[in-house]
């Protein structure tokens, strides 16, 4: 029987070509985490199917690759749900296995910790162009710090490490906190049942635009004056940590007030010490999906890459789902896959590649022959070439043209007749 | 609901420590392999079921995660057994979706290619100390070449990358090929049929010895006079080139001699091409359990780690599974999970690491003062150095305990009536 050549629906083999920008860009990543404190760690693709289903995933539950039982605990026959043959799943981020780590190993681990997590992730979503059923992840956390210096380095970190990957581009870090956006819903009278509602209406601010929110907003019921305040607040909203400070004014003491003034602190903060260039503003429209944030939210969109490149926030209450104790956490991930596409759609090549050179020798040489072909090949990549010794092939010519494809620029010929018997 | 903290079974959450030895060992490989042109690639995790069960992969088949099928073509009521729920599974190893990627992406290759993999695998082995059901598999192939080059520079990578990691450990390579295992069984007389079986009792050398090998095939029924002549064989074997020559005289003409002169010829070119050094010897007792090798089989052991640390050989047959149409395959993998358990154990700690400095700061500094350090540590991550900035805890000398463990050997405390205001 002849196997299936592709690959399995909506998952991809990844070219060489390919694979030499993933690596360059993880390797741009990784380094600029570690100079910030992060330890990198791993966890198992594979998770209990109970904390996959635990709620804590949104929409993502409905996307998991289920694992079957295995030995006497499956019964198939006997099965009638999916429950009955399933006790794992592959993880669909990297936040919940994070939580489980933390909540596992915190005694082997310092206070606060900073992890730093490079992993792939499964989907079973509709595949789209671009959008894979496996993709890498790449996230930044800090747990265990509830000042609000953990934001302020994830901002540095992941704006440092954008930076250096597209140094040409620039780009915006929009900032938000999930406790503003209920002060602003409570300011306009909104009832606070109603405030999940009211914030997935504003979440399609990128799409609709502040009109169509609006008629959102009062075909779904709520009163014309709530709406129309509402606007309001949005539309005098100004970007910079003056702007935040303004709001919390408004908005008068209590939680969303102290919100507003350690947002405009975060603003002052970031600004006054990063490397990088970057714009950084208030936008009290920003909600993010994920249930799970309870303070500061943050979004990076950059220029020429329609939409955003990295997102996070803050989290207090997951971690205490495993362990019974709530400890503060915030993280910031960058969206990989969607920079990969982007440099490769755009030509990208690597830079300060080795140098790359190939040895082609004529098909019959001896075995001595060889030995001395080698042996050039050893001391070249001693001294730090990337040496490939190939037979020549028949049409040379195309085989050249296959070499280049995969940067080798240099060739050297080796011809039977040439060399020391 | 309480969420379950172990991961799990026999799946394990790697704490930074071990973290660090891991990128230190993938990166010497894959700097090593890079040299040799070796291209990276990847594939993804999950293969269709109908390949995985396809009988390539011998008793790991027994060993597969499978994948529950999806939305309307999941029926687990009307389902009867395995095959109506599953469509997918975790690869096993990474031999079989190389295969399938090279059926799939020839055309966008260089033929002969070279390809670097290093990935997770799955196998739901019974879990046992330094045994896991998620690991590491780092291999190298050579597919499209049916010259001993591939051989020849597969040796010679995988013991430059081996001396790399541990040049303070000698090691041996051993090696041997199917066929001349052949030709031995037939020269003394071992009908055809009978060969699987005797090369299984072969393979426990190690484990039983010589006599104990003797016993078991003439327990299994085996003439008294032809066992006797095989563990002649055994006994006038000598180890180097010359060693496999007479093997091959004695032989006589056919495969066995013509697989013979080969090894030799391979042995000769690698001992004289090699910069890193070890020990080449013929071993007509290697047989190593993977039933697709058709050729030159080879195995390292290295002084300390008990057991083989990596190993491979040629498999001409397997690629032909999917395309229809034969393609010459060589491959050898490192034993990653086995050299980062040894290292582990023996305390290795990465050579060349960036420096690390922990700042801790007295709590209730000002947003300035925050500001202040935290351009302080900006000025320093510029120039190489690894910055953590933390708040100091109220044990500070347990704080700095942990920290130490992180690699941690600098140490900056900033006080609030110091810091500028």
């Amino acid at each position: 029987m002849a196997l299936k050549k592709k690959p399995v629906t909506g998952m991809k083999d990844i070219l060489p070509a390919e694979m030499q920008i993933r690596e360059y860009v993880m390797n741009q990543i990784k380094d600029t985490y570690r100079k910030f404190g992060f330890s990198q760690i791993e966890t198992p693709a594979v998770e209990h199917i109970e904390n996959l289903t635990s709620k804590q995933g949104g929409d993502n539950e409905k996307l998991i690759f289920k694992i079957l039982k295995r030995g006497e605990k499956l019964d198939v026959a006997a099965a009638t749900c999916e429950a009955d043959v399933v006790d794992g799943g592959l993880r669909y981020d990297l936040t919940l296995p994070l939580s489980r780590y933390y909540a596992n190993n915190s005694a082997s681990l310092p206070s606060p910790f900073k992890a730093l997590q490079m992993g792939s992730v499964w989907r079973a979503d509709r595949p789209q162009k671009g959008r894979f059923r496996q993709f890498v992840q790449c996230d930044i956390d800090i747990l265990g710090d509830p000042t609000s210096l953990a934001e302020i380095e994830l901002i540095l970190a992941t704006t440092a490490a954008l930076g250096k990957i597209c140094p040409d581009n620039s780009f915006t870090v929009r900032i938000n906190d999930r406790r503003i956006l209920r002060g602003m819903a409570a300011y306009c009278g909104f009832p606070e049942d109603s405030y999940d509602q009211v914030f997935i209406i504003l979440d399609k601010m990128d799409k609709i635009g502040m009109d169509g929110v609006k008629e959102e907003l009062i075909q779904a019921g709520y009163d014309q004056d709530k709406v129309e305040r509402y606007m309001g607040l949005f539309a005098q909203a100004a970007e910079g940590a003056e702007g935040v400070r303004q709001m919390g004014e408004l908005l008068g003491q209590g939680e969303a007030k102290d919100a507003c003034e350690n947002l405009a602190g975060i603003m002052d903060t970031v600004l006054e010490a990063s490397e990088t260039k970057f714009a950084l503003s208030f936008d009290p429209t920003l909600v993010r999906g994920m249930s799970y944030y309870t303070g500061t939210i943050f979004e990076v969109s950059m220029e020429g890459f329609g939409g955003s490149v990295a997102g996070g926030g803050r989290y207090d209450k997951m971690i205490g789902k495993f362990t019974g104790m709530e400890t503060p956490a915030c993280g910031f991930s960058i969206g990989f896959e969607r920079i990969v596409t982007i440099l490769l759609d755009n030509g990208f090549t690597v830079p300060h590649q080795e140098e790359k050179k190939a040895y082609l020798f004529e098909k019959g040489i001896d075995r001595k022959q060889l030995g001395q072909i080698i042996r050039q090949a050893s001391e070249e990549r001693k001294a730090g070439v990337q040496v490939l010794v190939a037979q020549m092939n028949k049409n040379k010519k195309f085989q050249k043209e296959q070499l280049q494809k995969e940067g080798y620029r240099q060739f050297q010929e080796f011809y039977k007749d040439a060399l020391k018997k």
